[in-house]
């Protein structure tokens, strides 16, 4: 690996980590590393942040060819630094990669490239409950040459964004806008990947939603509105079932599902509770319309890597409003995930998901 | 408009216009335009085609905020240089703009931009048959913040590639491949518009198709496998009728058909065709089963304004190869077509759908 130091006067002054508006201040430096068809992989790097210069008709500003993720590094209580299954990041990066046809990489290897950028960069790590580092992979074909088809060339970098909580101030509980006409994935598509190709056209729903006053978007899938996630990724109801026991529902990974490393932290997690019974399958609109009708909906929340969870208290659908008693629970899930995520996130639980730099 | 020359010794070596690789030689000049929230659109300008900056984090390149447009100029037989309809282009530019939240632009003023880019370009619009100047706009979000939302900041740029016949020597006709696992385009997506990230997650599939020896994909949509369009945009199906009659079959513009500007343009040709009828209609996989079991289907074909017309004598699905006579037909339509098309390109017919330049 070539790393390139800049003098320390060159170095940026690090923000008040404690008002972090999210993804908008980077750290000094980043990876990166260029692949080939002709060469095959080049010198990986660590560089100070920088613009670059990219060919107007390269791929990946016409035909998407884009693939990025997002996991973040923790402070520990104990002052380690910690990154939270990175392995399952690489992998979904790969699988990514795989579709667009862009060369595999070293996964391991990649991740220690992240380890070593993360330690260079470790004074950025917020020492704060509920601030990380953000750790962005962004993967993209290169060569300058129009028309559909495999890349001849591509870049692999990292960039480092310290963020502090994903919530802004005063945030209880999001209520979130479902509009059938507007659909995030799709059977055959590309919706359990990361691709850039996802996100772009959701903005103006998003917006849209905004400007309702909601905070997020309820994505529905299909004739039957399956509920498929919310803007911060996946979704999970609290549901009470027949026999007064606890259920915990999610949608399946069907394709249709984004396949979070929060969500499945959660599965996992839930796996070994005695008290809660996690359960994957489809849930409708219907589904939840009745849920409240029987009042059995307790809690639904969104989760992601960026917000861990993110508590829901009304869905507006088709002209109506439908309360969930989310933020009314005495002692909700969605906080006790919070909690069991963030003590191996910061290291308070010895756990082995939580993966020290070094 | 801010024009920067550069001096002929810097110009480039025209190519060997019948000799044409597609979207791989770029002419001299390109057009640009920024725009950031804060000024406004900044000063439009016809610059040498180069590199540019780009901060690693912009959102183009994260979230697939970016959209084109393919449309040609055309050298007529009477010398003039003409583009077709190109405000259907700029129409569908700025719907996907909406789509993606970037700002509206004057569709009429950007047209007079290329041309004059065209204009200046003249020497590079090949005076050959089936050969033109590829016209590429590209519109994307640039500001380099992290996070699923509005650009604060946006480049809109055109390049032009001399193109030959998109088909390879000795071309005669496509074998396309269908396999329902994987889908173009859904329902509340966004397959109506010329999206980037409707582009990068095909080519997996596409090359796929090239491996057994295909030459493209044709887009099924469904549990009835409807189909949608095939790798050149949309399909196109000539039908014997019960009355003897002869019916041009294309699916609707249901949001999941690409709304091609040669597949509109061949609905209104043929509108004013008193032999043939024309239907724009869903038709699946099994219509077109039974159509060939019943000797009905004469042609097959796929549309776009990169090939005109590719006529199609093969479909492989679920492990069964079925053919389709479209290139042993005496007067074919697609190539009735492809000539009334040819006619308007190359100002063979007097046709207002053909724009000079000046």
């Amino acid at each position: 690996m070539e790393i390139n130091i800049v003098s320390d006067e060159e170095l940026k002054k690090k923000p008040d980590f404690t008002n972090l508006k999210f993804g908008s201040i980077f750290t000094d430096y980043m990876f990166s590393v260029r692949w080939d068809a002709e060469n095959g992989w080049g010198i990986p790097k660590i560089d100070p942040v920088s613009s670059f210069q990219i060919h107007p008709a390269a791929k990946c500003l016409h035909y998407g060819l884009q693939v990025m993720e997002s996991l973040k590094a923790y402070k520990g209580i104990d002052k380690n630094i910690r990154l939270f299954r990175p392995e399952l990041n690489m992998e979904r990066l790969l699988q990514g990669a795989k579709r667009l046809v862009l060369p595999a990489f070293d996964s391991k290897e990649l991740i220690e490239c992240i380890k070593r950028l993360v330690k260079l960069e470790q004074e950025w790590v917020p020492d704060l409950k509920h601030a990380a580092l953000l750790i962005r992979p962004v993967y993209v074909g290169t060569d300058p040459t129009l028309g559909v088809a495999v890349a001849n060339s591509a870049l692999l970098y990292v960039l480092l964004s310290p963020v502090g909580s994903f919530h802004p101030p005063g945030f209880k509980s999001a209520s979130v806008y479902a509009d059938p006409k507007y659909s995030r994935s799709w059977p055959g598509g590309s919706g359990d990947l990361k691709l850039g190709g996802n996100y772009g056209h959701t903005i103006y729903i998003q917006r849209a939603a905004e400007k309702r006053g909601h905070h997020q978007v309820l994505w529905l899938h299909g004739k039957k509105n399956e509920i498929t996630g919310v803007d911060c990724n996946n979704i999970f109801f609290v549901v009470r079932n027949e026999s007064g026991g606890i259920e915990l529902i999610t949608p399946p990974l069907n394709g249709i599902t984004f396949p979070g490393v929060t969500r499945q932290s959660i599965v996992e997690l839930c796996q070994n509770w005695k008290d809660v019974q996690i359960v994957e399958k489809t849930i409708t609109i219907d589904d939840v319309k009745k849920l409240l009708d029987e009042k059995k909906l307790r809690e639904m929340f969104g989760t992601s890597s960026a917000c861990i969870t993110c508590p829901i208290s009304s869905i507006f659908f088709d002209g109506s409003k439908y309360d969930v008693s989310t933020v009314k629970q005495d002692k909700p899930i969605y906080d006790r995930i919070t909690n069991a995520l963030c003590d191996i996130y910061y290291g308070r639980a010895d756990n082995p998901w939580g993966v020290k730099i070094d």
